[in-house]
Order: C-alpha cells, then sequence, then structure tokens
C-alpha cells in the first residue's frame, strides 16, 4: 500500500486492473482496508465486487478511520511500516510452496522515522528483516538500466564512501543477478569513472586507478562482459547504442540523471541480494496529486510485471 | 585546424563542402597548407580547384611536410597552437567591418602542453588572448543545452570548487548570452543541486542552502525564467521536457553524462563571454580514425551553423 494518503494505493489498484486479465499471478494487497477497498471500488471494482479469487486483501491492524489523501499523518505512516513488516512475514513464513515476491508501494521515509527511529528507506529495512549482508539497488527503465554503486550520500562523501570493496561486491552482485536486470543474455555491464574523462591519468582525480580498476580486474577477466572504468560522458552513450546494458555508477546522481531524464515514467527499483524478488516503482508518494485519480500507474504496472519475470526466473532455474 | 594528425582537417574540409552552397559567409582555413590542401582536395574539391573567393588559406609557418594522419608529434601540435594563435590575431585585427567567428578544431592539450608550458585547453588559452576575465562553457545539442559551473576538476574537488561567486557568474553569463545557447526566447534555466534529491534538507550535503539558493537569489528575483536548485535527476527531464531549456550543473559529469547520451555526435561547444563569437566540435582529435575518410563532420557542421547564427544576431543588434 505505501503511505495511505499518497498515490501508493491508487496506482496498485489501477495496476492490479491493468494486469488481472493478462497475468496469471495472484495478487495480495497489503494495507488498510478502508483505503484500498476504497481506491478499488474506484480503479478496479471487479477485485472487491466479484469473485476474484486471485486479489486478496490483507490489513494488518485496525483501519485507520479518518485517512485523508494528500495528507499524511502518523497513523498512516505506522500503517505502512507494519505493511511492509507484514509482507515480510508472509514472505518469510512461505506457508505454500508457491514463489513470492515482494511490490512496495512509495512511502514517506521522514513521516516512518518519527514512529520507527532508524528507519531510512525500504530497501534498508527489507535489508535487515531478511538478513541480508549485501543489497543492491537496481533501476530497471525501458531505456537504461542502472545501479548505484553508492547511493543517498552528499557528494562531497562519494570519494570517501567509495571502496574497492564496495565496488566489487556491486558489481560481482550485478554480474550474477543480470538476468533480472536485462532482458539481453550476457547483457553488457559498463562500470562507470568517478572523475571527468576516468581522471585524465591522474590528472583529475586518481580514484580511477587506485579504487575501481583493482576493484573489477578479477571480475573483468572472469566475465569479459564487464569493462570499465568507463567515463560518464560515453558510458550512457554507449549504454544506449547497446541494447539491455547495465551501468554501475559510481554515485547516485552520475545515473539517476541520465535514468530519470528517458525513464520517468516507467522506471522501476529492482533491489538485489535479499534472497526474495522485491521491486517498487520508482517515483514518490506524490502528495500533492494524491486522492485526485490522475496518478499515472505506468511505473507500479512495471514493477509489478518485472517482479513476475523475476519469480518465472526463478521458477524455471528450481526445475 | 586543430592537431593536423587528427580527424579536424578532414571535418573542416566534409563541414565546408556541405555549407559552402546554403551559407552566405566566407571561411578562412587556417593551418598547415599541405595537411589542409591534402584534405580540401579529397573532400572539398571545388575549395581548392575552382575560383572560390569565400574560401581562404593561411598557414602560418613553413609546411610541416611529413605529417601522418593518426600519428601525433610536437610539429603538428605546435602548428596546432600557432594556429590558434592566428585566427586570434586575425580577429582582433578586424582589418575589415565584417564580422567574425572562430570555430577551433580539436587538439590534443597534452601534446601542446609539451612544447606550450600551461597549455590546458581552448577556453582557457582564448581567455588569455582575449583578455577576458570571467568565460563560461555551454555545450548546445539538438535535444539538450548545459552549462558545467565547474568543469575540469576531480570529483571530490568540485565541492571545494563551487564557490558563491562562481555560480552566481555563470548563472549570469549563462541568462545574459542565453539567445546563444537556445532558439527559444526567453529560454527556462534550471539550475541543479549538487547533492541527490538537493540535499534532502540538510540530510544529504548542505551545498545547496550554503552556494547554490543565495548565489542565484538575486538572479531568481530579477529573471523569473531561473528555477533551481533542482535535483540532478528531475533537472534533465524537465530539460528534455521544456524545448530550449538551458541546464546549469554544478560539475562536469552532472551535465555531460546526459548531454552525450543524446547529442554525441552533433554536440557543440559554445564559450561565453571571449567579446568574440567562438565554437567547436565537441569530440577530441581522434587519432585512431584519423585519414581514414570516416570521421563524422555532423558536429563541426553543427559548430560552424552556431557560429553563423551567433554572428547574426550580433549583426542583428549593431543595426
Amino acid at each position: 500500500m505505501g503511505d495511505p494518503a499518497g498515490i501508493g494505493p491508487e496506482v496498485a489498484a489501477k495496476a492490479v486492473k491493468r494486469l488481472l486479465p493478462s497475468e496469471k499471478v495472484s495478487f495480495t494487497l497489503i494495507g488498510d482496508r478502508d483505503v484500498l477497498s476504497g481506491v478499488f471500488k474506484d480503479y478496479c471494482p471487479e477485485a472487491v465486487f466479484e469473485d476474484s479469487p486471485r486479489v486478496n486483501f490483507i490489513d494488518p491492524g485496525e483501519p485507520l478511520g479518518g485517512c485523508v489523501s494528500g495528507k499524511p499523518d502518523q497513523n498512516g505512516a505506522l500503517k505502512a511500516l507494519r505493511s511492509i513488516e507484514t509482507a515480510v512475514s508472509i514472505v518469510l513464513a512461505r506457508e505454500s510452496s508457491r514463489p513470492r515476491a515482494i511490490v512496495t508501494a512509495p512511502v514517506s521515509k521522514e513521516n516512518i522515522a518519527r514512529v520507527h527511529k532508524g528507519f531510512v528507506g525500504h530497501t534498508e529495512f527489507l535489508q535487515e528483516a531478511f538478513r541480508s549482508d549485501f543489497v543492491t539497488m537496481a533501476f530497471v527503465g525501458e531505456h537504461l538500466r542502472v545501479v548505484p554503486v553508492t547511493r543517498h550520500v552528499a557528494l562531497k562523501d562519494v570519494p570517501r564512501c567509495l571502496t574497492k570493496e564496495l565496488v566489487f561486491r556491486t558489481v560481482e552482485q550485478v554480474v550474477k543477478e543480470r538476468r533480472f536486470i536485462s532482458d539481453v543474455p550476457e547483457a553488457g555491464i559498463i562500470v562507470t569513472a568517478l572523475n571527468p574523462h576516468a581522471g585524465e591519468g591522474g590528472r583529475m582525480g586518481d580514484e580511477e586507478k587506485t579504487v575501481i580498476e583493482p576493484a573489477i580486474k578479477g571480475l573483468k577477466e572472469k566475465y569479459p562482459s564487464i569493462e570499465g572504468p568507463v567515463p560518464s560522458d560515453v558510458a550512457f552513450h554507449r549504454a544506449l547504442a547497446r541494447a539491455g546494458s547495465i551501468v554501475v555508477a559510481m554515485y547516485h546522481d552520475q545515473c539517476l540523471g541520465p535514468f530519470k531524464m528517458l525513464d520517468f515514467a516507467n522506471g522501476v527499483n529492482l533491489t538485489l541480494g535479499l534472497g526474495v524478488v522485491r521491486t517498487s516503482p520508482d517515483h514518490g508518494t506524490a502528495f500533492d496529486i494524491a486522492g485526485k485519480g490522475v496518478a499515472d500507474p505506468n511505473s507500479m504496472i512495471h514493477a509489478i510485471k518485472l517482479a513476475i519475470k523475476a519469480l518465472s526466473i526463478e521458477a524455471e532455474e528450481d526445475t
């Protein structure tokens, strides 16, 4: 559900409406009963009025009552958190043998942090819940697929946070799980440089030589489809020209500037390393347009489709 | 001419060939006689064999003799430098009242630096030659128009180099000269943030509050078409959606990643603040493909056309 006052419930209902006929999976909507039944009545009535064994609702607590779209409050934030926790429990319990994936809707980190100290985002929360020692965040779009090595870090702290181990583990996780990120088999992986022109032989920074090259040297020998460090002003042009390529970038804006320029409306966030499939739409709660019926469900639709694709890859590998 | 062993002479000849019929201007090619007559015989024979009063050649010294495409040497680097110096002298002399613009072809900074200590690039060289106290480098493409505030600086040094004065003077120069950068009158100017999500209220860096906002506050009040600081992952999407927008970015890769992704083959570098029009193609010497006849003249063609456009704007304003 995400934050009940955001556009999460609305895009979820619109997405289920769109995907129910074509996708042979069951949907379990976790969130506030009142909020979800409201948006499903509006945008996907067949799920609440007809006999839809493939759409289930779970409310992890008491109904919120007076939740108002566009007006986030602490009760809503808490319920968003409880919804995520419930999703984790269901996946961990695995009552049936059917594979499961989690698709999260947008929350307000700040609001959840007020009711749950230390909450910095879905990804970190899920990493802890699934006891994963290393996760990577991939952004999958129609035009580009990108992975930032450092994430929510001030620009001045990026060079300090960029360690050989972090670069190595990220690229390793990407190459091992690239089938979830790209439809192209053995898709090329372009690792960016940190500095302009890759430092121009050390004249403009030396992290290419001291960090990135040593980090990926062994991986490049093992996987010839990995290349880098490639300067930013070459990497994205090359990625666009070579269908299916994945860009592993050194910091947030290096890859999300180009990514969101082209894939603003349809980007999907995919978490690698949880041991369970998890995707989410690549947009925020958009409190300003919540409840107006104008929210674009495209990113949520793509998030659900990518989760289904990942499940089917896993199912195939299991057999 | 640029470096005689690079693709500069070839793209210049191909560009003149293409533009001679349509553009009512005179071309003065400055560079080695042998090298230029060689490429013009191949790619624009009418300029050397016919009576072409609109194409002139100037050699700033003795012919090089054994210059080989793809094999740069110090003689070639020195001649490239002399060619730029000659262009400057001609423009400064202004023997006739006709307006003049300089279009430079790519040089190897490293090679010129070996024969002329302290040479770091065309832009800085021209800034000194024209005694300009502040220049700005704009990249003009079909899809995007971008201006980096800091240029060839290691990523770790960007926050230190980013001063209020530098941001202010860059944005001020862009807003005053935007008619040269964009075809759209009063084009929107999007000033980026330095940190992801514009620092998220200081949680991920505070240069938005301490440097960028105070730098542009006064300019925003005077010119409502300036907005910012806008996070990278919004700025380029917005720039693409609003035709003619100009993005003023805080550092090299922030804008050149997105820019070269879409405008790799046709980007033009435009220098603001010299007091004379100067453009150049947005690619390097490409020694690896020089002399093979495969160099794409598109960026040079666009560079010449932008210079002509700028001259005509200046001519109109003079009348």
